[in-house]
């Protein structure tokens, strides 16, 4: 393979950079413009002071170079670290010199791509490097990290052992078929069809909340639109939103809908045009509102002490309707006891049956409780178990539906007598798409789709 | 010295991001939140794949850790640096947990000051650090590297022995004063002087240069707004600045009026308000632009070949007044033959002494041999000698004249047949102030000063 550079860190002027190489080659070329001990003489995973020149040997920077030899390696070929001070120039430059001396600039994840290339990685392990780099929340981030070092891995190479062993059984039976032999297996055969079903279809799952822990849990705020509504929604997001921009990060434009609360990622959904189209709520209005929050999970349910009685049971008659596989909470934007107190009475009445809190979105009274309720309600799996396994991933969870599909029909065949070889067919079918997740099945296409989106020196 | 730690890598999402913790327990710090091979194991300058760790035990992320022992490190102190995943959340977090073992944040240029403090380098060293990190182009860049790699602190130190020899030579006098001795060495005294003030005014002058380098060299474009001067500086600024951006990286809004041509960063000074106020060009309108570009070294002087020929003889009595330190060149751009012939043979006429080219602003005709002419007129000295010392900082260029003028004091004195103890004083007024470039003179209100301007991490 040919030798890659690239700057690894964040783009930038900072205190130092890192500059990344790897290839066969990458210690010879990196050679041709170091003054310093020679490469060949330092020992793998050593640092090394001296400096970097630029194509006419004079000094561009004073650099810290650490050599990795493989195939203990991140690629699994040599790698060359130079740590270089920081300014936008002199990133250029060492990576201009390096370029020069024989290097091609690396394209976007090339260094992961060559870690999946060279075996030290699967696939699923390389896309969860994008996933633990682009992770705003402590849930994610574990998700991430537990798919990274290889828990979901180890789930489907396990699936695939299943499968080979499902596979030898049937060709097995298949040898003695024409000796008629007894189908003593056929049983043993639908047992474990059934567990591999089970874990699929278990994984498969699990991406309702993998993808809620990855991109964040949707909840909807829904109400009449002086019912504090926006003042609640500022609330959430502007009070966290400061709170993450002090430890000091997270792009503006990224969090301008989300916010993490106790390491969970919400991301509320703008139901903002329900009372634009109706100054009374009438059926068709809400009917747009629910539809737009139809992806929510949880929705908040704000409710306006001052409006008349008749507005609450014809939103809630309609929240039943729509919302009967969502918590919904009912926040009651208190503006004097009296009127908090009706409303209570008659959520009592209509039988409400999810959770209600008292809040005061103008002086935010309340809105800690309220954020406590939400994470209640959110119900995601824990995500503590280093083993468990959360598919965050859409493609692998289109790839485990496939699976399932294919371990499906199998079970199907298996009940209906279908004939051995056939049976075979719908497994190696299973094995496929499960080898597509791996990537020991995988095209150009798919891994340039992948790598395209990761960011340039990783 | 407590333990300090920091993302030293620039503010953002990367592929990668180190984290570097410098102090006595840097090491001790760090194992308690490491998995992997002991800290206390490790050889100096190794490095070594493990699993950092939060306050409860978890796996934050899989980094290389690499351990740098005092002495041998750039802080002086026991250095770890551990390279994680560029996520925001992973950097915080990291932080975080370190912090929470003991570590302290580390604030500005932290660690540079260590490095100071611990004597591993000067003041001026240290100094020449952030500019290196600031530096757009090869020319600053270039003049920063040697001051960091201690080539002005050479020069400095040469000065210290010179003047301290000075000081020994007086005093051997003083020591002789009562018994009345020839003053035989008075005439060497005078040479040995001589020679520092000749090498500290040869350095307080680079600063003219040096400035230039570092902040750019300050080029005026000005003539009335007709004759195509916004068009020429979008040229100058845009095509340079789009090549720029090719290389990916420096702000747009650092280079908003500067724009590097073949290493050279140069700085255009508006001019625009010139015509603003006056319809007719009145000696006060071309005065007040004048004023403006004072501290401009080349002035561009663009020509309107359609302007009435009084208006180019005014102009050309005004420049001879004020841009007699400056190279002029009066740049003609071109209509058509005739117009552009009477120009030149009104210069010729005016017996103007700069350069003049022909261009066409708007077909960017000529504009290649104009950046030529500019380069060759900039004049400013090649920094390719490694040992060339620039003075490029104020503060620096401040302190050389201070001391300059204790060295002319000196000599005077010399001259005038002052005393010893008195001319003694003066020399050692001089070396304070070229101590308090090296620091070996520093209040903490200076150290505070110069190191705020550093970025975190460095």
């Amino acid at each position: 393979m040919d030798t890659i550079c690239a700057v690894s860190t964040p783009h930038g002027m900072g205190g130092i950079a890192v500059i990344r190489v790897s290839g066969d080659n990458a210690l010879h070329l990196v050679q041709q413009r170091w003054q310093g001990k020679p490469l060949v003489e330092m020992a793998s995973h050593t640092a090394h002071l001296g400096n970097i020149l630029d194509t006419h040997g004079n000094i561009l920077d004073q650099v810290v170079l650490t050599v990795f030899r493989a195939p203990g390696t991140f690629t699994g070929e040599d790698v060359v670290e130079l740590s270089c001070h920081g300014s936008m120039w002199i990133q250029q430059q060492v990576v201009a010199t390096l370029i020069d001396a024989g290097c091609r600039a690396a394209t976007a994840g090339e260094f992961t791509q060559r870690a999946f290339a060279n075996g030290k990685i699967d696939l699923s392990q390389a896309e969860a490097i994008a996933d633990v780099i682009a992770s705003q929340s402590q849930a994610s981030h574990h998700v991430a990290m537990n798919q990274m070092r290889g828990a979901f891995s180890r789930q489907l190479n396990a699936l695939r052992s299943q499968l080979l062993q499902f596979v030898s059984l049937i060709e097995l039976e298949l040898d003695f078929s024409e000796e008629d032999v007894a189908f003593a297996d056929r049983s043993r055969l639908t047992a474990l069809a059934t567990d591999i079903k089970r874990v699929i279809h278990s994984l498969a799952s699990s991406y309702h909340d993998g993808n809620a822990i990855k991109n964040g849990l949707p909840v909807a705020i829904v109400g009449p639109t002086n019912a504090g509504k926006s003042t609640l929604l500022n609330t959430l997001l502007g009070d966290e939103r400061a709170l993450v921009s002090d430890i000091k990060g997270t792009t503006r434009d990224v969090i301008e809908d989300t916010v993490v609360l106790q390491g969970t990622l919400l991301r509320f959904i703008d139901t903002a045009g329900i009372r634009e189209s109706t100054d009374v709520i009438e059926t068709m209005g809400i009917e747009r509102s629910f539809k737009k929050m139809d992806e929510a999970r949880i929705v908040l349910w704000m409710i306006d002490t001052t409006a008349p009685i008749n507005e609450l049971r014809n939103f809630h008659t309609q929240l039943t309707m729509h919302c009967h596989d969502k918590a919904v909470i009912a926040v009651i934007n208190k503006i004097d006891a009296a009127s908090s107190q009706k409303v209570t009475n008659e959520l009592k009445a209509l039988q409400f049956n999810g959770k209600a809190i008292e809040i005061s979105a103008r002086d935010g009274k309340g809105v800690e409780q309220l954020k406590q309720l939400i994470i209640e309600q959110a119900s995601l799996p824990q995500v503590g178990d280093d083993n468990a396994v959360i598919v965050t991933n859409s493609r692998h969870y289109h790839a485990l539906v496939r699976a399932g599909e294919a371990i499906d029909r199998t079970l199907s065949g298996l009940n209906t007598g279908l004939s051995g070889d056939l049976i075979s067919q719908d497994i190696r079918e299973c094995m496929h798409y499960l080898g597509e997740i791996t990537g020991e099945i995988s095209t150009d296409d798919i891994l340039g789709e992948i790598f395209a989106h990761f960011c340039i020196g990783k």
